[in-house]
Parts: structure tokens; C-alpha cells; sequence
């Protein structure tokens, strides 16, 4: 009986739906319009990094249709390079842990971290940001506007700001929905095989729910999976997967040693070059290499073939939007001009 | 009676007038709805620099208040600074030269620098912009749609692409345009007193007509003065003005010394740091150096400060815009992804 249980509960969790056209929203951010549009402003402004170079849109530019800025590791200020690749803004707010090694456990706690990473949006601390902010005086209107409260313009809200217009970021409607919300015609035959294969060799086992990233969980919950699980292949030695070691980096766990979260696979036809350090400039390759690494397999042709092609079905609609207007300062520069 | 008539002739070159709705529009680049949303694609594209980090957007943000980068030298591919100031595209479509030296007599024209510039955005030769261009679906049938003959996706069109998205960029009904449209209000005292010592002391007569940058002169034909005029002054030796020899480097005639055409001062309270070199950071400073540089004066606190507050009256209304989508690539980066 609790053998069947078992069985029933596995199905459960190892398939996919539809994207919902909304996440989880936190009961202590609640989404109103106003603080969508002021944390729209905050994205894509510049002067939230050091030297006025970089904005979240930089690296997460939300005009792609992967979300993401089409680069193995993303640059900072001055040209630095991240220490990985940077992930897709779309859909992130369904996921319950950020990052790859998933050490925010919100969208709000991931926003802290690039504007203080040297080699991101390299600023010396928060409160220098929330400074540069406060001299921006449209901004210390709008903050007024959306938060209660004194002092309104202060990390906390900064970063409540950008996480309720960061959870506008969805991409419902890709073919895949069309096919499961009933319209069998939206997907082709291959694409159809493709997702029959993508089931029976066992890729829907870590990339299942409607993200395709694994069962709904609670936030600060992570979902995550050991890359490579079958290490020393030809691929990790040709690609140097196993020189990262994941979310022991930050845990210091050994048994968190090269785990990962599991990524979405939506709009991954995109979202190219892919995995943690951007090695793969290929999605048929980076099918093969999930075959080898995750599941021991070789992929034949076809099978590589059918899975592309299925995950291709997995593109949304790009949410519409109107460009904002970033605040004014008047007679000076506020970032770094150097 | 040929006195008179030159005297006549100085001052209507010599005044401002309100800005026009609409720039002058070069007959073999007719404006077109689908012309203009291509050329926004384009204009925020990152994929047109090397390593897809840098859009015209990047230096000319048209987000921003003041259609720049707040820097002294923008920030070209892997954190390379450019020549000179990133100049405001606002408005840009006025000018009948474009660079600080003049030295491209079009939008058209100006739009092929950036991109093969090595500190900007990179590409070892427009031939290879064009053929990324060409590997993404989306932009071959667009450039099909928007112009005609065989092979459409090539440099010509590019550029006349972002230049019709360019020539949208106006920013029109500034407080001094409704002031010279008749209402006298629209101006405060200490405006209109600003604008009275900035056409008294002689600002005027080089910023002069409706985009505060001289007469309007056929396209290719360039208002040039030399800065500083006077030069060794205590600024010039603090701010290093003379360093750059201006329109010289690109003419090599001795006359072009210093010449820099003359810039626009519409949306100025918004642009610091100031100057070619983007070495003051100060609206106040900036008026204060003009006035010793260029007309020798040594303006007063009580002519600076009413010139500043001109100058902010200068500021218009930014283009209100949706966001383009860029056109897609599958399953690989097109642009050098290390």
C-alpha cells in the first residue's frame, strides 16, 4: 500500500503544467501598480551601480527573449567578469530559492546581492546605494508614495520594489501551455515525441511543475541536484563543470558539494550559452551533456533531435511594457563619473 | 545700409526660438512607423557590440532625463573608456553635424562609428555586425518589410534605421518653449532674468536658434567655435580643456585648433559632468567656466545662479515609448559569449 503511495506521489511531482499567468506573491510584499512602476525605474537604472555602467536589465535584460544577456559569465563595472552565468529573470518568481546555489531565498534578499559584488554593480555597501538614491529627489517621492513608514527609502523597500516588478516577468502561452490547457494542435509531432522523451528517459524528474524546475516548494525551500551526478565524463573534463563546487561555497555542507538549484527550463532556447559557467554555446550539446552528466545516458541523434524541439515549445510571450522614465537629478552626476 | 542689414542678420541668428514638433528628415530616409520600431530594436540591441554588453542605449540612454550616461567617458566593451563625453541623443536630430568634431555629417553617418570603434562597442568591421544581424530571423524579416531590393539586411539600412528611431527622440514643451509660445508665466522671475544676462552677456551668440546650438545650417555644414577661446586660463589649466585639439584630429587643418561644434544646452541641468571631456561636474561650475573660457567674463554668484536657473528651464518632456523585443536566436549566443 505505502509502496503504491510512493508510486503515486512520484507522478505527482514528475510532470508539468501549464504556467499559472501568476506567482506566489509574499503576504508581507503585496503587488500594487505603483510599486511595480518604481521598481520597473530601479531595474533598468544604471546609477544603482558604482560607476553608473550597469542595471539589473544589464544582465537580466527583459527586452531578450531569454531574459538574460546571451553571455557565458556576465560584466560588471570595469569589465569584470561574474563567477557564473547569470539566469533568466523570467519566471524567477517561481522559483522558492535564487541564485544557482540558491542562497537568497527570495527575490527580494537576491536583488542585495549584485549592487554590493565587486565585480557586479560594485558598490562599497548598501547604504552607500541607499544614499545615491536619496539624492535622486523623484525617487524619494515615489518611495514615499508606495511605502509607509518613515524614512522610506531604505534597502528593505529598495529591494521590495524591484521583486514585485521582477514577479511581473512572467511568460505564460508558450506552446507547451496552448498543448496542455487542451489545444493538441499546438504542438508538432516532434515536438510531441520530443516531450515523450524527454518524460521516459527521465529528464522530467528533476525539470517537473510548471517551471520546469522541479515541485513547488515553500520559499527558502530549494530544489536541488548534484552536477555532475555522473562526474568525469568526457563532457565535465571538456567543459570543467566540476570545478565549481555549487552550494558547498556557501553551506560548507559536504554533502552540498557541486548540488545546484534546478534551473527552469522555460525560454531555454534563449537563454544560450548554457549551465552555471556558460561553457555550452549549443542547446543540441547541452542536451547531450544532460543525457551524460544526469542520467548516464547517450542520447542518440534523434532523441537530441525530439528534446530541442520540444524545448523550443517552451517559449512564452515576452510581457508587453512600457519603458520608464528614469527620475531626474538636476546640475550634477550622482555615480561614479570616472 | 549694409551695416544695418549685417546688424539685422546677427540678431535674428543670434535668438532662440521654441522646439519644433519634428527634426528636419533627409529625403532618402523618409520617417516610417515600421522603420521607427526597427530602428528601437537595433538602438537597444547589446548583441551589435562584440561581446554583447553595450547598446547605443548604453552611452545614450534614452531612459534617462538627460539621453546620456551621467559619466565623464562612457564605458565602452570590457570597461574600456571612450575619447570624449557620451554626447544627449535628445534632440541630436537638430544638429547638422554630429560628434564634438563634427566629423559625421548625419545620424546615418554617426551611427557606423560606435560600432567599430574598438573601445566602444567593438566589431572588428561593419561587415561582421551585418552578419550577425543576418543570423537572427527576426531582423531579416523586418529589414525585408522596411526597405526594398535584394539583400535589405546591410549597413546603409542599419543606419538608417537608428537614425528614424533617433529623429523620434524630441523633447519639446519645455517651460522656456511655452514661455515663447506665449505664455509668460510658464517662466519665473529668476528664469527670465536668467535668460535675459544669458542673451546680455553673449551665451547667445553661439547658442543660439531653437536647440540652443547655433543657426540651422544645411546637413553636413557644421557650427563650430573654438574651446576654450581663450585659453590658459585657471580652468583651462585645471580641467585640461586644451589637451584635445578638436575637429583638427579628424581635418588636420590648422584653422580647426580647438573647434568643437557648438552643443546643445536643451535638457542641460540633466547631462553633467560637462564639457568634451566630461571634466566638471557641476551645472554652476560648468556656467562659471564658460563665461571665463569663451567670453572672458568672470560672471558673479548672482549671474550664475540666474543662468543655472535658465538653463533648467531648458528641460522638456521625454519621449513617452513602449519597449522594443528584440528578435530571438535558438539554441545558441550569437555574440562572443567570453
Amino acid at each position: 500500500m505505502s509502496f503504491i503511495i510512493l508510486i503515486t506521489t512520484f507522478f505527482i511531482l514528475a510532470q508539468n503544467e501549464a504556467l499559472p499567468n501568476l506567482p506566489p506573491i509574499p503576504k508581507d510584499n503585496p503587488q500594487t501598480k505603483e510599486k511595480i512602476e518604481l521598481g520597473k525605474m530601479l531595474y533598468f537604472d544604471p546609477r544603482l551601480s558604482h560607476d553608473g555602467t550597469i542595471s539589473c536589465n544589464s544582465c537580466h535584460n527583459v527586452m531578450s527573449a531569454g531574459g538574460d544577456d546571451s553571455r557565458s559569465l556576465s560584466m560588471g563595472i570595469r569589465g569584470q567578469r561574474g563567477g557564473r552565468s547569470a539566469g533568466t529573470v523570467f519566471n524567477a518568481a517561481f522559483y522558492s530559492v535564487q541564485f544557482w546555489d540558491g542562497r537568497a531565498k527570495s527575490l527580494e534578499q537576491q536583488a542585495e546581492g549584485p549592487l554590493v559584488d565587486p565585480a557586479e554593480m560594485g558598490n562599497k555597501d548598501h547604504k552607500s546605494v541607499v544614499e545615491r538614491v536619496r539624492k535622486i529627489p523623484g525617487y524619494v517621492t515615489l518611495f514615499g508614495k508606495v511605502f509607509k513608514g518613515k524614512d522610506p527609502v531604505n534597502l528593505k523597500n529598495l529591494t521590495k520594489a524591484i521583486a514585485s516588478y521582477e514577479r511581473t516577468l512572467i511568460t505564460p502561452n508558450s506552446r507547451f501551455d496552448l498543448y496542455k490547457r487542451g489545444n493538441a494542435k499546438a504542438l508538432s509531432d516532434i515536438e510531441r515525441k520530443g516531450y515523450e522523451t524527454f518524460q521516459t528517459v527521465g529528464c522530467v524528474t528533476c525539470h517537473s511543475g510548471a517551471n520546469f524546475a522541479g515541485p513547488s516548494l515553500p520559499e527558502g525551500t530549494g530544489f536541488y541536484m548534484k552536477f555532475p551526478t555522473f562526474p568525469n565524463t568526457k563532457f565535465d573534463k571538456k567543459y570543467k563543470f566540476s570545478q565549481d563546487e555549487g552550494r558547498f561555497k556557501v553551506s560548507k555542507n559536504k554533502e552540498d558539494k557541486h548540488m545546484f538549484r534546478v534551473p527552469t527550463l522555460r525560454n531555454i532556447a534563449h537563454t544560450a550559452p548554457y549551465f552555471h559557467n556558460g561553457s555550452v554555446n549549443s542547446l543540441e550539446e547541452a542536451v547531450r551533456v544532460m543525457g551524460q552528466t544526469q542520467l548516464n545516458l547517450e542520447l542518440n541523434k534523434d532523441q537530441v533531435g525530439q528534446i530541442v524541439a520540444f524545448l523550443q515549445a517552451l517559449s512564452g510571450s515576452i510581457p508587453e511594457q512600457t519603458m520608464p522614465k528614469l527620475p531626474a537629478v538636476s546640475n550634477q552626476s550622482v555615480v561614479d563619473v570616472q
